[in-house]
């Protein structure tokens, strides 16, 4: 039973008569038709009527423009505008680009600008690996999408997937100073998102694909990271499985196993499972058994998909067959990132004893937590109304600002799992690890941190990352010294 | 003979022994060899020596080099640090991307992320022009490059060419508030970049071509206006052309001339002498005459360019030939945008009384303007340390601050020439137009609103511009009043 949240907030500006009943009577219409008051402000006091503006949570939308109506149809009440404020926050965009230098004067713009600027371009075309130092490149990643697969409303453009990009931009900044631009391409052609990023990219110091249809993204990624000499990142992919991979560890310490004694069951082998899967193999699990539309994956159903041949050929060892529920029974952990109420509480009462269920399919999980929780140790899901909740916002932020720190050319296998234990540490080390606290909470200003310096170790440690390096470095001599800002 | 500037700046630390006439040792052996000291701290004082950061002014990198030097070769002087205060201006960028939205706590990623966002992705899907109201859109430019003519420097490439970009972008913020974001093209190929464009274009309200290579800049402009439904504009052309045009205007006032009467010279057909002859052509002055490195361009010339012939085909009535000293004898006006010391002063000499020469060539303008003085009434340069300099400053920030707010999808010459007689209307409204004074200095801030103004006065006047029309709107109704913040 859904509860009214700030996701759909209102304000509205009323007038009514002065009398003394009147907030009364208009916070009780709001409250019997369903909605949440959060503030309830006198703007004017006249002799003959007040003007208030009541903020209230509604259910939806249509939920939000019934109690406007409900309002206006009062006696004496006029309802003179309406504020939608998730709307309002939207306004003109939620990023801007602001400039790091004064320009108050000719000195100011002879060094900025010219004549000064050409000298720093000139350092950087002697050696092009001083744009990492001397220009934006520096601290910047492209949030890169076709608008094919946002959030759950699927394939709407670039256009429409705009608002999301900015919103990441706004948490890279947020939790990791770093600063990421939306790049909302208008194609959807594989070939033609992998040139238009190769164009693009020497402004950046890493990119962060986002919201890309599978199996497309494999392939984008995949070439991507061919091609260029900065970090490809998907965070689809890699930024749920580091988290996953992180709660996961947590929760094997909160029921006491090893990871080389469990089944796995992943539920769904889009880009997330996939990634998933291939992380966990890094951890040797007993089994990993992949379930998709089609049921448990094999290398016997003759799939065509590249991806899932390749699933198929390095999971589910005993070759078995079936649906999700046969996958399930006698499992230690379901992880979903599917569809909606796929699992029930039955089959998660066939697993192991003991069990992990992470039900992350988005905004509705595969199974109520309430009802998981019936039958398992442990339940997480990607909502925020419950515990344990695993959220990518975990794992991108300090990703990148460990890539960047360390002017990492590529993400291996390492790093991830290096962040995904930072990540679990981040409450392993605080406070003892209990099945409602496996991961941190997403507010947590202790976890990009930890995950970028983790980060920053392993790409050095796996000399994917270039330590500033002095030599064939054309900035004056004196420059070195200054380059940790 | 050139003369210190900020533009070669430099900061050195240096240990020297106590004694009284250190001071004095250190300021005149910087003065001796020609370096002007702009600073003198004393960081430390101990009682076997002092330490002391000069700063002071060189005249190239090497002179920098050699200050250094001297001073290292005072007796008991040591240099501990010489910080490069260009190339400090510049260490990891010049421009950062900021959230304009707080992100404090649940509510608040509510509404700016998840799940609140899906529904302004929703709106925006069923009605894409709203992109421009509730994206980043609404307010941003993407300054565009191939790196291939990068100030003086030529074909720099993309990764040196973004300390320019970055540059040109902390003006767009500086004088008009747009947000302007770099984009440095791995391509030089003409298609390459018009199809680069035309798939990031979702984000931006507006194309800025910088520093790209004629003629190639010609066809991308073009094909790119044809494609596009955000207007593209291409600064070496189009801010020089409307900077040239308005200063023409007060200096013809200050000779007394009017523009019909006038033959006028330009010299350089690239990009900026080819867009100031098109826009001077709405003017009708009496004639023009285009000059290149072949001499007068006239259609017995049989030139293959595209450009080359268009112009030979508008301009140039009588079919003159010859040199560019054979092109200026009794003409009015002479425009430079070529290169330096093409134009002697007896040149200027033979040219009709009262002439105008605006010598635009940078760094070195194609005459010495204190040579043009001699015969000349008016001189401008594109140089900061002369009078009356015409830089693109006065023209782009403002031209697209008027752009975004008109909502506008082309642009027109009407526009052009709107936002040309705003930047003349500074001078000539406020004080007495005279020789030295026809056009604002850069740091005028009356100058952008001005501009703004009259480029979304003609934009909505011509149509072009989009007055935030509601019919088709899916926003709540209620949100129209909001949208003029």
């Amino acid at each position: 039973m859904p509860v009214p949240g700030p996701g759909y907030s209102i304000t509205v500006r009323v007038e009514a008569p002065p009398s003394t009943t009147a907030a009364g009577d208009l916070t009780s219409a709001i409250g019997r038709a369903g909605g949440v008051i959060t503030a309830f402000d006198v703007v004017e006091s006249h002799a003959d009527r007040i003007v208030v503006d009541i903020t209230c949570n509604a259910l939806s939308a249509n939920h939000a423009n019934d109690l406007t109506e409900i309002l206006h149809a009062l006696p004496g009440v006029r309802v003179r505008k309406v504020s939608d404020r998730t709307f309002l926050v939207h306004l003109g965009g939620k990023i801007e680009v602001n400039s790091k230098v004064a320009l108050a004067n000719r000195d100011d713009l002879s060094r900025a600008y010219t004549p000064g600027v050409a000298r720093v371009c000139t350092a950087i075309a002697e050696n092009p690996e001083d744009a990492r130092r001397l220009t934006v490149k520096r601290n910047s990643v492209a949030v890169v999408t076709d608008g094919s697969a946002v959030l759950g409303l699927g394939n709407i453009g670039p256009e429409a997937a705009l608002p999301v990009m900015e919103g990441k931009a706004a948490l890279f900044k947020k939790f990791a100073g770093v600063n990421a631009w939306p790049v909302c391409l208008d194609t959807q052609d594989t070939e033609e998102i992998i040139r238009a990023v190769e164009l693009i990219a020497p402004v950046y110091g890493g990119i962060n694909l986002e919201d890309i249809a599978a199996p497309r993204c494999f392939e984008i990624e995949a070439r991507l990271r061919e091609k260029l000499n900065i970090p490809v990142f998907h965070d689809d992919q890699h930024g749920t499985a580091i988290v996953v991979l992180g709660a996961l560890r947590n929760a094997l310490r909160v029921v006491g196993k090893d990871i080389g004694d469990c089944r796995i069951v992943v539920c769904g082998v889009g880009a997330a499972g996939s990634a998933i899967i291939r992380l966990l193999q890094h951890k040797s699990p007993a089994d990993i058994i992949a379930v998709d539309i089609d049921g448990i994956v094999h290398t016997g159903r003759g799939d065509t998909d590249e991806n899932l041949r390749s699933i198929a050929a390095s999971t589910n060892k005993d070759g078995r067959t079936g649906t999700l529920s046969d996958a399930v029974r006698g499992a230690d952990v379901f992880i979903g990132v599917s569809a909606p109420n796929l699992l029930s509480s039955d089959d998660v009462a066939t697993m192991n004893s003991d069990s992990i269920v992470f039900a992350l399919a988005n905004p509705d999980p595969e199974i109520d937590p309430l009802d998981a929780q019936k039958h398992a140790k442990v339940v997480a899901t990607g909502r925020s109304d419950y515990p344990n909740q695993i959220n990518n916002v975990l794992a991108f932020p300090g990703f990148f600002r460990g890539l960047l720190d360390a002017h990492a050319h590529k993400i291996t296998d390492d790093m991830m799992i290096a962040a995904a234990n930072a990540i679990a540490d981040v409450v392993d080390g605080e406070e003892r690890v209990n099945a409602s606290f496996i991961v941190p909470s997403v507010f947590d200003s202790a976890v990009a941190p930890a995950v970028a310096e983790a980060v920053k170790r392993a790409a050095i440690a796996s000399r994917a990352g270039d330590p500033q390096p002095r030599g064939g470095s054309s900035l004056p001599w004196s420059m070195a010294e200054d380059l940790d800002y």
